[in-house]
């Protein structure tokens, strides 16, 4: 059986708590790794504390070169990574693929940027106070950082925390997701391979107890949080003086105008609504057909929909497999149920068998079901129609949530107002709000989120503006 | 009469060759100028050169201060300057009036960028070589610039080369179009009540001999002309080591799609079509309408066009007026002339008395014909069916010119296309070519033009960077 | 006497309970208002959110007109607004000019940033997965905005929340400080004379527990609060969802090195350290003085700050005046006697009479004084030797506090070194720390804020980005 | 022997007119090539033309990977590529390894940089004519690039130009230096391993009269020329309506001042002055020091000239070996013997063997002498005392030359006096003018140059910008 040692600043370690990762599609052991205690927390906050100066002083090329290794490394075990993703969280392969894929593309994009740290050199003499006198603003890391990243991203979206530190020379302490720690923990071994400060990265999984210390212990200048919005929100109220980020969820929402290429939103629905069974923050989870076009469209999304692939995550034809866990598929059925109670109908769907839920397809749902309301996280989708593009708008704002939204139309004045009125981080036009490309700036408004990641982005919330006033 | 000395380094100055100045309208004398000799020009590059130290020590605020006050000070005479406009170039005193408001605008628009000229501060160490370094690239003045400007917006095109000047410190030698001197003459009243080293700013009419030498003598370090294609292409040839802008002209189109607000387009197209009598670098000549609109569109438009007032600019309800001459009035009346013995239709159009040409629409014309292929700088437009979209984007890339483009639609693919596609400097959706403000990036590519104009543009061409390479 | 009603979202009311206002040189009353209940609150709450969408929808100009109408109608006033500053406060009138010029310029900054807001345009295609996808990122008010403005700079320090939250489009409740209501109330008729839509900003002075609401009320977005760390800190962790500013203040040092302009050094330094009693964020706090030049400063210092006019606020020449109240100068004494006590030496000093404090400076002074370790916000300030910049560099560090640090050097290691090691938020070369224009980023770090503010710098903290992912 | 076939538009073709390659070093050839008539190169040209659509239409993934294939590629072959550069140019192994070292680095930094290209969203509604529109600046390819690279940098110089026109979207053809040809070509068989659209580069040598059509042929957009000052003038004047890039010489100058690390500025200078035998664009040719440290610094510096180890430029301890040809050799010591003649001394050298020029360096020049006044471009370094900053900052600027320039020293004041008055592109701090990294703006004014490279600014001057004006 595969063990995983858990890297404490620099250090591969093993702990007294051992932690067994399961396969969510078969319930069979895959590995083992370790929980870190508060022992193994103060070891790698000291060597974290001990190596920002060090950091900072690293030339641009060394961070750069540091960032590029790990892409190289992680391309050359692109399979190896992948089946691990896919094996500790039932990603279909073909999706973990793609997910490595991405976190390359992350340290890519990280090792640019961290040639070209935001800068600025402005004119001081708007008046006479400022005689003679010119300014350079320089970003300097902000300290040290705790992330905390999720199951169902756990390399790239680890790799989304881990990578800007670097860039920005800020130390980090990850915890992974209990679930799925083993890629990111394979991600630290490739890590360790550089020439890094000893120190600056440390991956520790660790219990709920133990991973509190990242939220209330203050030498840590920020946490970043990618996860649930109930537990992200108290997060930021524990949080002290550290700045903080929140990548939370939604209840994402696509539009289908009557200008939309109903083949290609049809299509694109299916990916967005049931890639990885909708376990992913961006899942569109609410779809709005104009009623002109909401027969065709239907047919066709419906039709897809049950021709998905269901099976074995290892097997590169399968398009869905087995939720992260029975606890997560048997709230999915309730809320399913729930919504059919209320009256709303099953276009598409099945029973759950143990931690797998079929991809369902609900209609007539009222805004105030939890299907609506609500992050399903899960291979849920409702399907209604709507009259006019004011009203649709409307109908996406409901309620507490906004992340992105996608709107497939032809129009330009409804690309202008949905861009102006949906209240979201981003409007994705003819896809699904699923669309993510890991160098935009990505994240919510609303309950959906505080602050924003991509990989610019998040750099900059992990860096302070310094003012050299000087003589000209 | 009005005499209006000529601004010679600081100093107002007569010299001993008066120029009358004409209204084109009645042919009356409305005022006198001097032609400026090689002695005038000799002084003012002397005192120019005398003052390139203090300029560019001039603190941010002391430029923004004396860019706003002219600013203030034209507001201040808003209807005088419109005046003199008016008698000078027979511009109707609703266009002069808006070609003040935007002569003022210009100036502000220096005076914000004043304090915001282009700074970089940026990291030098992407590789060993540069390690410990880091790089501070600053914008200098270039030097000595020559302006020229046409007759057709005297004060407005005059104020994009002066107040750019300003604002980046370069001292500026401007020759005003001989023909509509006058108003540039007011402003160079204004800008000697400023605290600007005396010597920054000349107003120099010359003949087109002395006014060869800004093109050959070699103080000047860039020359910014806006004017006819063939003067301009062939400074370039004869500018000697110095930089070179060019302003030049075009034949510009708009495109009217199935999609288009109709009404819109057709008010908009009567504007860009005959405001100043198409006098106008983006004059919008050519107007290709989707052939499935193009009855109503031609009814629309026609009737508007008969619609349009004639008179003495003066009067404020004039739409249209005479032409700056009768050399150009014959001119147009020759190509139409031509237009029509090659098979074109006159839509709507009638005769020419003196300098005045009536508003006047072709259809039927071929892409060869001088009203298409040339610039056409007067009343006359074509008007033309199209049938697809790519073809009309064919149609509107034929010929030598590339200065804007309009287009009437609501389809997003369409804008796309447009935008990529359409071989101009300026795409303008649901608007004229004729579309400009002040501080957006303006000029041609192919024969239309060489560089941006624009203020932050402009200043960016009369300014260069210097690298400071420092440690850290 | 006075009457000063309070805004209350576009309207100016009383309540029942006034607030009387006092000179603290002579303590007589001045003027009075109101405090704001939380039905006033309330009512402001609800017109702010009223006028969101019309805020949103202004063209820029409109924005720009209204921030320039601002500034134009204070310069008008300036005279008023001074007088008013001075007896609300007893800073004296030079000062207080200085002030009233400072918010003017806020005001044009924020109008002219208010036509160049964040704005981004970026390819999206880095991998196959964005084919054909560009993106624009534009930057939306984050809502409804709560501010806090402290008694020292009652006029500027509200405009720097006012400006930005028109600037950017929030609309904003402010709190000014009960202390100095009127002269923020003045500025509340200034604004009401614009054509800003009624209710998008309100001035309501209020009791600390109606203030508390400012924090807790979910309805806010964000809340910017410039005040003491104590009080700042605390207002962070009951802030709920909403996002923080916090400007606290404290224990700003000066380095006089050996290759200083001993002459300029000691000029400033006197500035820096006395001007307005000391009761700046940024003011002059500790000087540490190179030892081998440490006694030519002491002496050129000692004399200058001896040479200090006291007296009337009102009156020209007037340097130093009272304190805010008797309390503090209370506090500051028992703080400057518990140094003595401690080990230090009283270089220049005197007694307290009331509310005045004479200008003090303390040698022999230790780093866990309060006079050192805390922020004094009085006019006492410690003046120490130093042998290395390294060890100089140390003593700045020391401490909780991080706002800004001057250093007079001519040394370009030392300029090198200070910028990278001190832990501020600015570096100020050849001045005291005290130097603020309000363009710059402004801000602390460590315990001294949270955030920034310098015009651009507090807008950008007023809005949220948000990407249109379109076809390209 | 070797024969490197000319790359016409993605073809390796050879033709009638074979053009040997000597190694400077020891008279034997080390291969040949052929010379392009009119015939290859207007094939070339087609085929540019031809791909000019597909260029524009990469995405940028694609621009990106093509560029790092290109790095890669050399890095490979990285021995390869150094031994023919030393073969063909005489450079020592140890500066060609460096030149392959900064090829790969262009083409990684174009890499990046064709993500980045330049793009700007700014609002239009400043005022009332823009209210409801937006713009949306994208920077378009200019279109067919030509470039002409000289013998010093066969390969960078060329990468220079090659890698910013593939990032851009330009086709380009590229003339190498007939004498230098080799590394090009070997870069040429390079980039043809890429996927870009065959036809995107060409690299022929040819001979001056074929070479002329570079510059006047019309269909180029855009002529590049690094090379001589009175060759690239002469270009500017017969370009036609192209725009024009010219990288020219100088005659750098470095400054030591009495705060200068005497032993770092005397170890750069001997690098500055005679890597290459001087042969670089930013050869240090003047050495200016100040009277006080001048014997000090002299015997330094003198000392490690001597030092130099002379010999076969394979041999990796060489420092230094022949010159390009023994007519440059000649002139150099034309130069030098007249400098002598005319009261010059000689703190050493030595006589010329054939292309071998000894390292040279003078005392007691006049700035008219040509070792002084022109650009040397041989192992010629001129070392002068002088006595105030202001003096040896007129000394510098002498002549019309305008390069960069080097300042020793630690000196705040200084730092800035030479920044905001050396009249060159840039002022290298603690190092020589010889200083160049790949992606920093580089090129000069007067007669140094006009326009700039460093990859992103060559990048600039590749590309037109295109405003879309919308509706928002």
């Amino acid at each position: 059986m595969n063990e995983f040692k858990i890297f404490v600043g620099g250090e591969f370690l093993t702990t007294d708590r051992p932690l067994k990762v399961i396969n969510p599609y078969n319930g069979e052991i895959i590995g083992h790794t370790y929980l870190a205690s508060s022992n193994e927390l103060e070891k790698a906050i000291h060597r974290a504390q001990a190596v920002q100066k060090p950091m900072l002083d690293l030339p641009s090329f060394a961070r750069y070169e540091a960032l590029l290794k790990i892409a190289g490394l992680i391309k050359q075990e692109r399979d190896e990574f992948a089946r691990l993703l896919c094996l500790e969280s039932a990603k279909p392969i073909r999706y973990a693929l793609s997910e490595v894929d991405r976190a390359i593309q992350t340290f890519i994009v990280a090792a640019e940027e961290s040639k070209r740290l935001p800068k600025e050199y402005i004119d001081l003499d708007w008046t006479q106070a400022g005689t003679g006198k010119e300014g350079l603003v320089k970003y300097f890391p902000i300290g040290l950082v705790a992330g905390i990243s999720p199951f169902n991203f756990p390399l790239n979206l680890a790799a989304h925390k881990i990578a800007p530190a670097i860039a920005s020379g800020c130390p980090i302490i990850l915890k992974p997701s209990s679930t799925t720690p083993l890629s990111t923990l394979k991600l630290a071994q490739t890590i360790s391979k550089t020439d890094l400060p000893k120190g600056a990265i440390s991956v520790l999984p660790m219990d709920r107890e133990t991973g509190n210390l990242l939220v209330t212990d203050q030498r840590f200048k920020l946490l970043t949080f990618t996860g649930s919005p109930e537990v992200g929100w108290k997060m930021k109220q524990d949080a002290g003086k550290k700045k903080i980020v929140l990548e939370l969820g939604g209840n994402a929402a696509v539009i289908v105008t009557e200008s939309a290429e109903i083949d290609l939103a049809a299509a694109k629905c299916v990916i967005g609504g049931f890639s990885y069974s909708g376990q992913v923050c961006i899942h569109a989870q609410r779809i709005y057909v104009q009623k002109e076009i909401f027969k065709v469209f239907s047919d066709k999304f419906i039709h897809a929909v049950k021709s998905l692939r269901v099976g074995d995550p290892l097997d590169s034809i399968t398009d869905i497999s087995a939720m992260i866990d029975e606890t997560n598929a048997i709230r999915v059925e309730k809320w399913v149920n729930e919504a059919i109670n209320e009256g709303a109908s099953v276009l598409t769907g099945g029973l759950r068998k143990g931690s797998f839920y079929p991809p369902t397809v609900l209609t007539g749902t009222k805004s105030e079901m939890k299907v609506c309301a609500l992050e399903v996280f899960g291979p849920v989708v409702t399907l209604e129609p709507y009259t006019s593009f004011k009203e649709v708008i409307s109908l996406v704002n409901e309620g507490k949530f906004g992340l992105q939204a996608g709107v497939f139309t032809n129009d330009l004045k409804q690309v202008n107002q949905a861009f102006y009125q949906l209240e979201v981080g981003g409007v994705i036009i003819n896809d699904v709000p699923t669309f993510r490309v890991d160098h935009m700036p990505y994240g919510g408004i609303k309950d959906s989120g505080f602050g924003r990641e991509g990989v610019k982005y998040a750099i900059m919330e992990m860096m302070e503006p310094k003012i050299l006033v000087k003589n000209r």
